[in-house]
């Protein structure tokens, strides 16, 4: 059953952009010189887009929008939504049309939701791992640059909750800031009065000792940077449900139960947008 | 020893641009609100940029822009190349000046080292798969929306050759060119006097056959796809040299010696961009 | 004394976006032909920018950065801080050097200044008419386009704090999203759990009976909407400090002392940057 | 009775891409959160836009493509149109569609009509004072930085005239000018011989003898700047129609009507739009 | 009969950008200030888009773009396509609909169209100044900045052929080249084997001396400078087929067609694009 | 003896955002890769940039622009100003730095400079012609899309005055005007009023009997259109003084100087910027 209903469409205006963008990577001044070569200017084609592999499909939007942006008048029937599960062989759109710009749009469509889908099928994974635990699966940072809208969408499509998009949306007071001001009580000692009244807080942690110390202060989360599952159990038991706790570092599908069977309450996972394979998507041609 | 005398540097203003859209995402209209709260204004400190497991160092470019970009009195000395090999615990770089900015930069330079050296990395492992071939190791354009010119550079530090940068620099007739043409004798007719005098053809063939019949065309590069290695080698015999052998699908590193070594002059490997896990490269703050 | 040290600078490169975008407003094509007819090409002047009026500075990055973007070798001396209070005559800066350049600087310089220092001065009138209370002023999303992290900034540079940012910071569910949801209950179901956990929640109430509603929710904040003294100070008690309280609608400099008093923790005021006047500074040439 | 014939639209992309602006500020990468928490995707609702006081209509092109932007299947039904005279409680336009999408634009929509209006309604304000004499209220080049094409067509719209949209328009000799030129003399020497055939040329003055120097020049306009009315009444007579004589400085809606009756053709006030405060228009949800 | 067929449009929204830019030029903030002041607002009108003197058309997708951008409600029906040979008089296109906008678009959509068919129209003469010898006549990088895409595509409607779009496309060693590497040898030595097998390699000579030296490389084409028919003859005869032949230098209309019966595959010549006269074609207002 | 004097500098962040654009064109995402093939990363060279020609300059500022932003170590020796006279041989400028960054900057400095200097060097052949008449030269808004401020500095540096820069500058009624509003009092009859009085006006009419009928409105300039010379002096003998008389039509170097024998003001000329050739101008290396 689709997602689809909790996935808000992004901006249009930025998605056309963006995939403007990418269109210009690859037309350049020239174009798509070999279909100008190979397929008549009038031909018509119908086409579908079809996963190749199992996965978690995102990024329908920039899909359809890289087709829209090269030929308006090229249809395009979506058959699958963002979110929904897919299988090897699954249909996901046809396109059909003029033949050239069919050919001239596929790879920019592609890359898109190849990328993105592959992003939301490590996330659907890592969400499936902690099944039954507290515990959601959350994204960083960590995205690829100029990506991260995108990315960020795609975490969202696999069963994923976002973290902060950037790095004024919320504090979070992390390891060199507190090596950097000179320890915990200097770095948080302004932070809870002028953060703001609607920017939350949150402190990363390495030792018990370290959050014994940031709880004193009325922050919101606990980020709690590369422990053992011991020892976030420990972690999770000193908090009490006063903050959130987040775990974070050294984060695989092998360990990821294990952590969330600690009681955490978020699992942060970089490697789902900074080192996420692409999903097998293609388009094929079949004569009608 | 470093490659870089063979690395041409990418045009800077085009990197201040990419650099500064990822900043832009990151930054928004707050700035780095954390840093702002838990460090003082005229603090001044010194970081290093260190690499955490082995592979090969690319994006250098970009990680000092994007310390410029922010504070362009931040002193940034480069101790590694791009194209060098990396250790776990190796230094790239020493950044020093004012301690807020340093953090500021911090994600965007790390975000692009991370995703380009890990896609050098990758490629590194596959050129030396391949050594003692004449087997090359290419990208595609299967490369991240809007990074092309950097993934691109990035297969070139990891000893990797750059396929098309654009649709318009080359004729690649591919399967759905032939399927919508009708078949390689119309997808092909005029491709040979219309395509430009400084610009080279190739054509993807699946079987034997068809490649029998694209070599009596004045081509350029033959693109052999998803052929087992006894294929390749039987197609190899076919060209005899007289045009380029190009090998790809399901090329990778369990599989990409025994396909170099079917005499192939090209492998191309879309996961080179589309699927590399970033290196793992961090930024330590280091008292004194 | 100066505030300067709790105000972090912009983004350089935004704020040098902006003031470009404005320089192209008043050079298009032509550049500034008065002052190319008028003074020589070769002349050098030094001049002054002084306040006519009584406020509080904000926007010198701006001015340094209309000057710099024009003749980069105009020397730009800073007398005056942002957050400076200023008397009617004081200078914030001596600029000098090619006579024309100066002159074709001046109006954009001075419209960032002007308008800046005015939301700046009206918000330390409001802030100096809560003092003695808990009540904190507060911007909103009532900005002119295009202007808001200029007008946010000013807002602190005046001594308020600032609210969201834009949609995305964090929730705020306002009257129409009430009315359109079909009430608080159908509105908030689902808010707590899904808002993220790096994003704080605010809800609108008109009336004591929404409040009590609301206060069943885990939010932060509750704004209460064009409420008199009298019945602020009842939300307050019922509040009883486990949310902040804010509040907001009809508030001038005649109301908002009577309004701080109720023991509100924060007060929103849509004019400090949809209808605050210009400061008045201008720019000065003083032979020898 | 609409004023609408004599108002060219604005150039549509141009509007457009400002609103874009405007609307890239609000919702940044993360969007409209709070609706898409409270509202169902798919529910549908009708918005009124209306005045809460007296003034006059601008800024609908961009009100409408604020809506158009976001979701192009919105309807938007306009009742008014620029340069309306409204009254409080008129309603202005209907917007219907999608109800997350309606909430999603409003206060862009909101920002551009409240601050237009606000210019329009001022300067009618204006307007009105020095009715039945000859005097035309203009506004200035001291403009909100950015939005000079919208804050010049708000000046229109409340039936004002423009002075220049830029330094290239025409020539205008300021003080400083003269200061640094070193006197009117050698200011003006080459002016009108270069100024070019299709620009105009005035010259501002601060006192009778000034003027009387200026005259000697075949200028267009002479700007007498804050000049008290009885200076200003012998300046209109010396000049006798030889040019135009436009009164600046010190005007405002206590002193604009002694200012007209003094005879001078033009009133340029800065604080049209250095200092107008924000018409208050809403949105509101009528269930029903 | 069309030329139309062998055309591909160019990507639409590039042409759009570039149109919008253009406009911008021509309307800045203030627009079409004659026809708002000597038109009615809702005037209607039919302007035909004629030809003045005999010549080739390029450029209808930017004077259809100028049209739409101003006003997408403009009706623009072609007559004429590029590539189209025209005679003095002959309608290309008729535009209907609001009268103030067919005029505010004229001078941009003119400008497109009177450029991009004097380089169409200077290329057929070159082009039939050649008929039945073997050569091609080839634009070069000496395009106007900023229209390179357009003034290629105007080579092409005039029966030309293109040269590279830019540095990146294909290797051409030129005189400055070998001049600081320090001579042929030193130039070429690893142009071969690292210019990538996707891209083509182009050498530069002056003597037959030179010519000589780098056959023996394996290059694709000669460029052959500056050279006289009977020099040019006896290279074409050295070459015999193993690689292309290109004159360029010192070619004009007089001297094309003895360049081109020396038998060589390619003349390029640089004024097709930097020194050609406007096709003066126009736009009429014809009542009923 | 240079004219530099009084050509004003044009925006630099303008030159450099034109320049950036045009050298994108050229570079894409590969760069130079003919430099990085044949020339060593370090090597360093001299170039000189000189004329073949006679003729005028002009587009040093871009040329500049061009080698710093590919490389802002290079230095660049201006040994010629915009507006002087050159000589076939002369050299303009000497350049040095790396090598490979002098030759990737070449083409596009180069183009520039062509482009501008032939526009300033056929505007001064036409401002010779006109010599000892009150004619000055002027321009049109006939310019190379995307180019217009370039074009118009290069004809103020071969001696010509600029008309309009865009359709705000001033009121220009042009025969399709008049036609459309159904004759010229229907045209001019509300211009005067309402044109804005730092806007100038001016009339085109075909016949002394419109010229007649134009004088009665108190316009600032008539362009006489077309006219041959005999019906020229006629018309300057009516306008006598009262406003300017501007020629245009059919304007050549034949034709010009007994055009501006007539008496007219000006006479305006489209070719100066719509069918200027470039001046040949090039770059060369010489062993040091």
């Amino acid at each position: 059953m689709s997602k689809q209903n909790n996935l808000a469409l992004l901006p249009e205006y930025e998605v056309r952009q963006s995939v403007s963008n990418a269109l210009g990577e690859d037309l350049g001044m020239v174009g798509d010189i070999t279909s100008q070569l190979t397929i008549p200017a009038d031909m018509e084609a119908s086409v579908v887009i079809n996963s190749r592999e199992n996965g978690v499909l995102a990024g329908m939007q920039y899909a359809r929008a890289a087709f829209d942006v090269i030929d308006s008048s090229l249809e395009f029937e979506q058959l699958k939504q963002d979110g929904d599960a897919l299988g090897a062989g699954d249909i996901i759109a046809r396109v059909s049309g003029n033949a050239r710009n069919l050919l001239t749009a596929e790879r920019v469509a592609l890359n898109f939701l190849g990328h993105m889908s592959g992003i939301a099928s490590k996330t659907a994974l890592f969400v499936k791992a902690v099944a039954g635990t507290r515990a959601k699966i959350a994204d960083t940072r960590k995205t690829t640059p100029g990506l991260r809208m995108a990315e960020k969408f795609a975490v969202k499509a696999g069963g994923g909750v976002n973290h902060r998009f950037g790095l004024g949306d919320a504090v979070l007071v992390k390891d060199n800031h507190i090596a950097i001001a000179g320890g915990i009580d200097a770095a948080l000692k302004t932070v809870v009065a002028n953060a703001g009244h609607m920017r939350k807080i949150e402190v990363e942690v390495d030792t018990l000792e370290q959050l014994e110390q940031v709880l004193a202060y009325g922050i919101d989360t606990v980020l709690l940077d590369n422990m053992p599952p011991e020892i976030l159990k420990k972690a999770v038991a000193m908090i009490d449900g006063r903050v959130l706790a987040e775990a974070s570092g050294g984060v695989n599908l092998g360990s990821v139960a294990a952590i969330a069977a600690t009681g955490v309450d978020l699992i942060s996972v970089g490697a789902l947008t900074h080192s996420s394979a692409t999903l097998d998507i293609g388009l094929d041609f079949h004569r009608g």
